[in-house]
């Protein structure tokens, strides 16, 4: 299997793993995933009302896949994405850390895109 | 062509003509389509950075098709989605306000879902 195609399961299934834990813990928010395979656009987003009447709307992880790499758009989990990806055998020179601006990411171990 | 069918093509062209029109009135930011046509989810987000620095994130429209209806489960837009949606020709009993609470949605001439 070509890597871009074993990173598009990793991540498919790192954001459904993801989306199950928390529909478990709290079925009152909706926990999508939204899977946009042609683009290569990955996101977990929140959606829903919580039992005090307030809205709950929120994206929690956005991975895209670029040019055989995997970027993070956003991440909003306390124990941080990259760490998981890595753990999962993605090496850090295939994972781009795009919430921070290419000067930082130069100074990380992971790539700089 | 079924409704369900129609929907899913207006939300797709309403979010790509929107998206193409921010890519024309600023390159820096990239504005990103992303459509789940197995799950039904559909968004326009924006990723990228301003020329000052500052990092740009954020979802300006969340659409989902649900039970042969249109949810508005997220609208930044300052015109309103629900109106565009409207003057496609969709039926406001058909389009529910996701982001108001259903005792707020009864109250509207739009779906209640």
């Amino acid at each position: 299997m070509e890597p871009v195609e074993q990173y598009r399961k990793a991540v498919q299934k790192l954001l459904s793993d993801r989306a199950e834990r928390s529909q478990r813990s709290n079925s009152q928010v909706e926990a999508q995933t939204i899977f946009d395979t042609e683009r290569d656009h990955y996101q977990l987003v929140y959606v829903g009302w919580r039992r005090n009447g307030d809205r709950d709307y929120g994206c929690l992880i956005h991975l895209d896949l670029k040019d055989g790499k995997i970027w993070i758009q956003y991440d909003g989990t306390e124990s941080g994405i990259a760490q998981e990806l890595v753990d999962l055998g993605v090496p850090k020179e295939d994972i781009v850390l795009g919430f921070h601006p290419p000067s930082v990411r130069k100074l990380t171990e992971f790539a700089v895109g």
